[in-house]
């Protein structure tokens, strides 16, 4: 397996960005009234989705969630203090999203990384990538019957920092220049992007409507 | 593997938890106004969801809900079962939440007990545990549009007796203590819990929404 | 494993496939106003998502959809053209609808030739023609937060042309008379009775509702 990171480098990245995205998926059950087993529920498939869904379709049963005590747990851990403090964890928002952009870059290069290492080609180790970043996040959005937020129109461009990072990610490996500063570098940007994307309210554009039959939704 | 029960009373237990897991997926098929086929698609994935997730996680593929005919034909009897008397199957509608708690406590058991047979540690076995006693709803009601009922606050506790059973199992066989007697009483403990949740109406609690700011949905 | 076609040809009818089915999801990306990449991914998940969902249970992993890059690549470039020319699709929509008609043929056979080569029995191996053939348009709805067309009362049968065909090649195998011929007959079949039913509007049966008791939403 390719070690960017030493191991407790890499465990110490890997449960921020699971508590972070915990957190996100704890809000939303909040929001959506749930009671405390909800919230945990969906911390728990918020951060730990993507990269589940991964390691099953790479073949890597049973996922590391399941075999890694401390991602496991880690996302109860979001999800009490989602309990007790939402408020203060709502307003503090501003910093919950840059440690979720930190965790997107995080994730879109370790899962690029991982699919590689189990003899996935570039192009689907990119998608890998994404999934590992963005699949938890999806995965929230339907529990908690929210059109998925990486799907809509009107919300900050998501998937495309993942898709940049995972590529420069998949482009050093074909190249053969992976390393941990490279790899770290690709992290960095696709959180800039994200942070960018934010600031700037970045979107993707949709299908235009020719013909003035532009949709009612607008 | 772990025997907990001779193969014919396993697989009869097996059977009824199935039977009427499958009943809950067909009767809101038909609230939903489905025809004969989402029923039965609703029965199958009720009863078969949460123990082909499970096994998916643990890599035991083909799941058994493909290799057994008997748990995948159970569903579709279920599922012609509703299409045909379903103002009777309403009717007796206290028996089959009986029954579900039954296969509540069963499958909680059964569910803990192959995650360990497949090497997971006790959270993770716990985890999936609880996976295969409440997963199959989680599908049926992602797939019926509706708010997974596991998530409500308004709805008596589900997750919780299941919760209690798998950690009760969990901690049986880390002290060596599995048997079909113990096994029984933990499946037991978590059918009277969720029978005394649906009699009391034992509820989790939600986040407080101090300052009176409780929200509107109340 | 069992090849009915050359490889060839089994790579042009399963791109054909892959392209209509990725169409459908483009479409309703639109429709649902989502931007360029919610349409390219729910153009990747309507194509691939029931091979992949075949692929996960019978333990081929990586999934087909992660090994072949044109499997991969399709949806894409049926995304893009969705993206551009959605009007244009849209006006040839009887067209669309005849080509969807033509891969849920293909892939149910494909789809329960696979299950039955990694060792699956018959039952289990229809089903798994059927998930393939029809798998990837639930996901496809409920990614949109569209009550899945698959299990409504008031479409034209989709499940049941599946049914028939992955059926047939079932009973093909098991008689020992599977071949190219008696396959796309097969295919064949499960397509002219979906055609019919788009055109005679063929529907299932819901449960009924005696008493006068029939529901509202009728």
């Amino acid at each position: 397996m390719t070690s960017l990171f030493s191991p407790g480098v890499q465990q110490t990245l890997d449960l921020i960005g699971i508590f972070v995205f915990a957190l996100s998926g704890g809000l939303l059950a909040v929001r959506k009234n749930m009671d405390i087993f909800g919230i945990c529920v969906l911390a728990e498939a918020t951060a730990l989705g993507g990269g589940v869904m991964r390691d099953l379709l790479i073949g890597a049963t049973p996922p590391a969630a399941f075999s890694n005590l401390g991602y496991f747990v880690t996302p109860l851990v979001a999800g009490l203090v989602v309990f007790f403090l939402h408020p203060e964890v709502e307003r503090i928002n501003r910093a919950v999203q840059t440690l979720d952009a930190l965790g997107l870059g995080l994730f879109c290069v370790t899962g690029t990384v991982k699919a590689h290492d189990y003899g996935l080609g570039s192009v689907a180790s990119v998608a890998l990538g994404m999934l590992t970043a963005a699949g938890g996040g999806v995965i929230r959005d339907v529990l908690a019957m929210e059109p998925p937020s990486l799907l809509r129109w009107d919300r900050e461009i998501y998937a495309v920092p993942a898709l940049v990072g995972a590529t420069m990610v998949a482009a050093l490996i074909a190249v053969g220049r992976l390393t941990t500063l490279t790899a770290s570098s690709a992290a960095l940007i696709a959180f800039v992007l994200r942070m960018f994307a934010l600031k700037y309210g970045w979107r993707a554009p949709r299908a235009w409507h020719r013909n003035g039959s532009r949709t009612s939704e607008e």
